[in-house]
Order: C-alpha cells, then sequence, then structure tokens
C-alpha cells in the first residue's frame, strides 16, 4: 500500500463542489472515477478544503491510498487520461509517507477572489470573476480589512450552516489591491469557516462602494452574529490557490 | 448620421469568427443585431481585423452609423443588454467624425499568443490556450523570432487562402517571454496576413522543443513558400488584445 499526493486544478462551475453529494458530479468523484479506471482500485480521495458549487481550484490537494505499485508521472497523467471532463487537471503527483493527511496535516490554505469592476461585464471570464459594475475603491477595502487580522471570532462571518465546532479563527494575511479592472482579495489562514472569504468580500464591497464606512468592518466582527456583515459574494470569483504542508 | 466607434471582448470558441458567415454566428452579427434591437436600424459593422473560427479578443475595434441621436453611455450599455450571449462585451463607445474606418484607420495590431507549456491540460483555460506538453525553450524562441523583425515577403507565414494582394508586411514587434507555466508571444504591426501569428507560432514551436535550430527561421522566411514554415498553431491560443489609431 502507498500513500500518494496530488494537486488538482478545476473549473468549479461544472460540479456541485469538492465533496460527494448525491445531487450531482462533484470534483472528487470525478477523480476517484478516474483512480479505479487506471487501477480497478475503489478508494477514497481526501481533499485539503471542501470547495462549494461554483468555487474554483488553481491549486487543490488531495490524497489517496493504492495497493498498485507505480510512479508518480505515470499516476499523474494515467488520471489525466482517465478524466473525461476537461473542467478538471491533475498537475501533480508524488509519493508521500503514511502520516500525509491532505486536511489534516495542511498548515495553511490560500484563497484568491477576482472581482471584474468594470461597466462591461465578462466576455471571457464569465462564471469566474464576481462582475461589479459600481466603482470600488481598493485602498479603502484594503485599510478595512486589516481589522480581520489575527485570532477572532468570526461568527458574523460564517454560513448559518457552517459545521465548524468554534467559530475563532485566526486570518494569518488578507490583501486586496487591483489590476487593471480587477480586483484581487488574497486571504491566508490555517483553515478557514465555511464562507468565510466570500462574506469578507461581500462586506469589503459595501465598504469599496461607500455604503460602509472603513470602521463598520470591525463592528461587524465584534457583532459576532451573521446579520451583522454583509451579503455572501457569489462562488464565481473565488479559488483556491495553493495549500501549505 | 453620427459615427460611432466600439471596442469589444468576445470568447472565439463559440463563433464562426469576426466576419458574417453562412454557416454559423459570427461576431459582426451578433452585434449587428444588438445594434438593430436597440436603434431600429439595419447598420453594417466594421472591424478593425477579422479574426477567424476560435480566435479572441480582448480588445477588438469596429465602428458603425446611427441616424438615432444618443451618448457613448447609452450605446455600450444599451448594446451589452441587447447582446443575449454571454460571450460577447462592448467595452467602450466613442462618438468619432466620418473620416474614422476601423480597419482602414488603423495604425498598429498587437496580438497575444498564449502556449500552455506544462504536463497537465488546463481546467480552467480550455479552448483558451494551445496546450503543449513537451518544454518549450522560450529564449531560444525569442531569438529565432528576432530575424523576422522588419519588412519581408511573408510568403511563407501566410495562409495559401489568403487574399492579401501583397505578401509584404513590416513586423514591428515580436516578443517571446514565459510567465510560469505559459509561454507569451506578442506581435506588433500595422497589419497582419492571413493566419500569420498562428504560422509564427507554430514554427517558433519547432525552435522551443528543439526539432528547428534557430537559424531555420531565417531559412524558412527566404524561401517564400508556405510548407518551408512551420504548421499553423490552433487559434485556441490567439487574442487580438489592442488596434492602435
Amino acid at each position: 500500500m502507498s500513500r500518494w499526493k496530488i494537486t488538482v486544478e478545476y473549473d468549479g462551475s461544472v460540479f456541485v463542489g469538492w465533496q460527494r453529494q448525491t445531487n450531482g458530479l462533484s470534483v472528487q468523484e470525478a477523480i476517484e472515477s478516474a483512480i479505479t479506471g487506471f487501477t480497478g482500485e475503489t478508494i477514497t480521495l481526501h481533499g485539503a478544503g471542501r470547495t462549494d458549487s461554483g468555487v474554483h481550484a488553481l491549486s487543490q490537494t488531495a490524497h489517496f491510498d493504492l495497493a498498485k505499485a507505480t510512479d508518480p508521472d505515470t499516476v499523474r497523467d494515467a488520471l489525466n487520461h482517465h478524466l473525461k471532463l476537461r473542467a478538471v487537471s491533475i498537475l501533480t503527483a508524488e509519493a508521500v509517507t503514511e502520516d500525509f493527511h491532505a486536511r489534516f496535516s495542511a498548515k495553511r490554505r490560500d484563497y484568491l477572489y477576482r472581482i471584474l469592476n468594470r461597466r462591461a461585464p465578462s466576455a471571457l471570464d464569465h462564471g469566474r470573476v464576481w462582475h461589479v459594475a459600481r466603482p470600488l475603491d481598493a485602498d479603502a477595502m484594503h485599510r478595512a480589512a486589516q481589522s480581520l487580522v489575527g485570532n477572532h471570532d468570526f461568527s458574523s462571518f460564517r454560513a448559518l450552516r457552517c459545521q465548524a465546532k468554534s467559530p475563532v479563527k485566526t486570518l494569518d494575511r488578507i490583501d486586496v489591491s487591483r489590476s487593471g479592472d480587477e480586483i484581487h482579495i488574497s486571504t491566508q489562514a490555517r483553515s478557514f469557516l465555511h464562507n468565510q472569504v466570500r462574506i469578507l468580500t461581500g462586506t469589503l464591497k459595501l465598504v469599496g462602494e461607500g455604503t460602509w464606512t472603513e470602521d463598520q468592518v470591525y463592528t461587524a466582527l465584534e457583532a459576532k452574529d451573521r446579520p451583522a456583515a454583509g451579503p455572501t459574494a457569489p462562488p464565481d470569483g473565488l479559488y483556491l490557490t495553493k495549500v501549505v504542508y
């Protein structure tokens, strides 16, 4: 038996999310089927981040165990061959020791949120960005976001259906910057609550358009109550960009 | 009667190309229909570059004449409203004088060709890049490309069905660089021959993978014969990025 770590890119818009569900095809199921097609073995794939439907990944990490003896290049190429869907691609594969766990060994997860901030909708990135026509002040969004950095009770920034035992998380970093017509929100933490980045984004957008003052973001955090924060931004603009071990 | 200049973004993979054709929907027809939907007028739209099927635009330029009195913001927003397809978007609209012609007044056209150069296929950019698995040497491609800069007979780099009167063109600039897993080929000229950028790209790829020496690119140019150059790269990776007046 050997343990394999893979990194995966996917277009979240064609899946019900990372995790296996009864109502449609998940990324997990698509890759598990490819592994079975390659090896004949029925396995369980463990992912580092359980992204929601519509959320993309530039580099998700997952692991699985195989009885079959093989090598990294073969694992990557054979899985890509068996993945019928173009919406998912195995970037790398490597053999790891048995104590590696994609979810529990992760030390940091990086997410990027892309807002297309211009009048015209996107022709090339539909479903890949959140289109906000009203001009946003990225500098004000960045300043307001800094009050969220550190160890806090993020109850205001947590989906009502979030299953985490504790609402307390440490946000290591959040940076908001403009790049042409896009606003990029980059976040880093050991782990996030359900919808945390999307609620942070929906809240910072209120600051960017001038509906909220910068101080109101910290007030919302202190309220420890979901309705105190802004709306949940759509999944379209969210990317899991990196998992660090 | 007033003349309008518009800039347009589109995903070429859903169109038969820029120009109106009988075998499917063109970008030209999609926008002309939106203009008729907005104004009730039947007009002809003139584009700066007649991109082929599958070729994208970050900023194509076009012009048309309207009897209706209106303003730039209304033209842009109304056309985007009437464009049912998400694959095309009007970025800007401005009133211009009658001597402006999108095609004949253009002083320079910029194209970008994106090659995804890694083992794994693309999950997020399928149809938007040319996937080349074999490692390419971008520096060698850049050096070889410099022999093409200037005024030359580009018969070797011209589709057999090209309708231009002369094969002589001036290539102002061509730069090849690597950005992570992508190789970008940026070209600038007053105008290009049919498939010129795609044949340049298919030829430089031979140098990048080591099949051709750098010198062979100039030898192919001197041959003035299409079979002397490399194959035509697919349309997927090609973008019209800018038209300068």
